[in-house]
């Protein structure tokens, strides 16, 4: 065993990737994410992140119509999402369809490239429709089928909400998505290729990372952020109750990062799409809100923001409920967890650590009347 | 970042344990598991796992009481069961179940120590349930309440099959269960750390494990050594067909092991009781013929066989068939994972490495009509 221990693998090589990389900024497949943010949308970033290269005008064609043959769920698992208790937060039940789904998946035990890419974009297409069908129902409302002109962030909207969504609601869901849609080794996407590693499937894999994403120091995090921002009233109190929060030690999400020391990237470029929006929509008194948080943050403990901050924001702008902020970052992120996925399995070694011992020596079992 | 890198983080430490050690044999929180075999059974092992300590006879009786109580679970989750095709693999439908009954577990998000202990022993209650109920649907078969007067190895059997276990099966599967019931880092529960330590919850980490345990590279590795043994129609052709398999390069499943070079002392204590049994249920020559295949791996690949290899056998001398191997694993394992989820949130870190990149360059975006 080596003697090298790093709590947590921080800093800690754990594999090999050229799905994306944080080294200078965050690049997908050889792309900056600012370049895809301002010149390219959701649906093509999926194919890039998928396959390897942007696609030909032919093969974005037929991404676009492959998304949409896959675009329904078994009437099965609408049933189940009826059947279970509307107090089952968001990020659990989809932990649930994502594992359901995986019943009705024709190809589920074929580990092959070709057919894992196939999965892939079947989810890819599946896990809206089950987002939005689950918080309608969870509403009383009727489920509302995908509709086939629409863009993947578009269709989610109107599934949501049965009207067509605006032109600008639309732009800024689908650059949330490209900056949601992948992030080399982080949490939930290691505990998929960990997951897959014993040669399990691809399902197991996103389910896995489902339930990883949930937790506050990962993606809960963009709804903790919102929740935050929600205690302050108004700009003029922002500065009394972040620094009272602060010495209380009260940890605020949305700021710090493992790997960015520096600042993440996607924050910096989702501010000022965010504050454009906050301007179109009348939230100016947030975004000043929420500006004076984080200078406060950054100056009195280093921790610049990180994408969830201004996503959450963004989200409150577009007019969406919290616990739906978690479950779009799962949306956008299916795309990464099936790139690390398919790499993991095209060229597998079962990850297998080992731990350090602290527990008791060996000791001799007693009977049960002899014991305490 | 550390420039040491372990493929499959073989012998790179990822945090510490209490639970058990596979330094020296494989103890327990200190208890050899040879001891724990000879001498203890599954419930009074699945307690000590939890609680760190052997029960004394109160502490016994109040956990044979809670499991008693624990023991049914939502019938919507047994509608759903019933929806699922027959096709699916039993083991993806545990994965399924467990994330289910998340929704009805009233402490679902409490990740207090204590509140982390109870949710799991009521895991370990269901869990048994829905392998045996999820079987007998798909046989056309009624479910079968639990008999609270009944072990849960015990009672596993009587849910199966509607009646009463001999007490040397019993005696059989319980062991086994112990064996299955822990093991360190392994791939499954590294997967349920990993989810968990984003602050994420027990169900989570259970699901994640169950996905992981299902690939042939841990868990599925026992339905895989049994299916080879069915390949070989006697002790006679044995060591042709195990020379033949050889030359071709096929893996053989059930030997061999990322920790225990020298051999894996599971399945020297296993082995005992599986010629024993199969002396008893007229299964002496798949006897003799794994004995051939073991001594002709041994000696040729220098693998000595893991504790996959006769728990399959014994798993086959019990009646129960190849496709409820696994899933049995689940429910001695439950315990194990239970330990290690309810360890990580205790003293918690996010679990997030780094990757080599090892792919593109960055590159200029281009526009569709300038592409390929």
């Amino acid at each position: 065993m080596t003697e090298s221990y790093s709590p947590g693998l921080e800093g800690i090589v754990a594999g090999e990737t050229a799905v994306s990389t944080v080294e200078t900024g965050l690049t997908y497949r050889g792309y900056t994410i600012e370049e895809l943010g301002e010149k390219s949308n959701y649906e093509e970033v999926a194919y890039l992140v998928l396959h390897g290269e942007l696609p030909t005008a032919a093969q974005a064609a037929s991404f676009r119509q492959r998304l949409t043959e896959a675009a329904h769920v078994p009437p099965e698992v609408i049933d189940t999402l009826r059947s279970i208790p509307k107090s089952a937060s968001t990020m659990d039940v989809l932990r649930s369809a994502a594992s359901l789904l995986a019943h009705w998946e024709p190809e589920v035990n074929d580990n092959s490239h070709d057919a894992n890419v196939r999965k892939s974009e079947r989810l890819i297409a599946k896990m809206p429709i089950i987002v939005a069908a689950r918080q309608r129902l969870k509403d009383g409302q009727q489920v509302i089928a995908a509709d086939q002109g629409l863009s993947l962030p578009a269709n989610f909207l109107w599934m949501l909400r049965g009207e067509k969504p605006s032109e600008r609601q639309v732009k800024a869901l689908d650059v949330s998505f490209i900056l949601y849609a992948e992030h080399e080794f982080n949490a939930s996407a290691f505990s998929a290729r960990c997951v897959v590693s014993t040669l399990s499937d691809l399902h197991s894999g996103i389910t896995a990372a489902i339930g990883a994403l949930k937790g506050p120091l990962h993606g809960g995090a963009n709804e903790r952020a919102m929740e935050v921002l929600q205690e302050v009233s108004s700009p003029a109190e922002a500065e009394a109750w972040i620094r009272k929060a602060l010495a209380e030690k009260r940890r605020i999400m949305g700021f710090g990062h493992r790997v960015y020391k520096d600042g993440d990237p996607r924050a910096v470029y989702l501010k000022t799409l965010t504050t454009a929006v906050a301007k179109e929509t009348g939230h100016d008194d947030l975004e000043q809100t929420a500006e004076i948080i984080e200078t406060i943050v950054r100056t009195e403990k280093k921790l610049p923001p990180n994408v969830d901050w201004p996503c959450a924001r963004l989200y409150h702008y577009l007019g969406l409920p919290i616990d739906l902020y978690t479950p779009l970052f799962v949306v956008a992120r299916i795309v990464g967890w099936s790139a690390h996925i398919i790499e993991q399995l095209d060229n597998n070694r079962l990850i297998r650590p080992r731990a350090i011992y602290t527990g008791l020596a060996e000791r001799k079992w007693q009977p049960l009347a002899a014991r305490g």
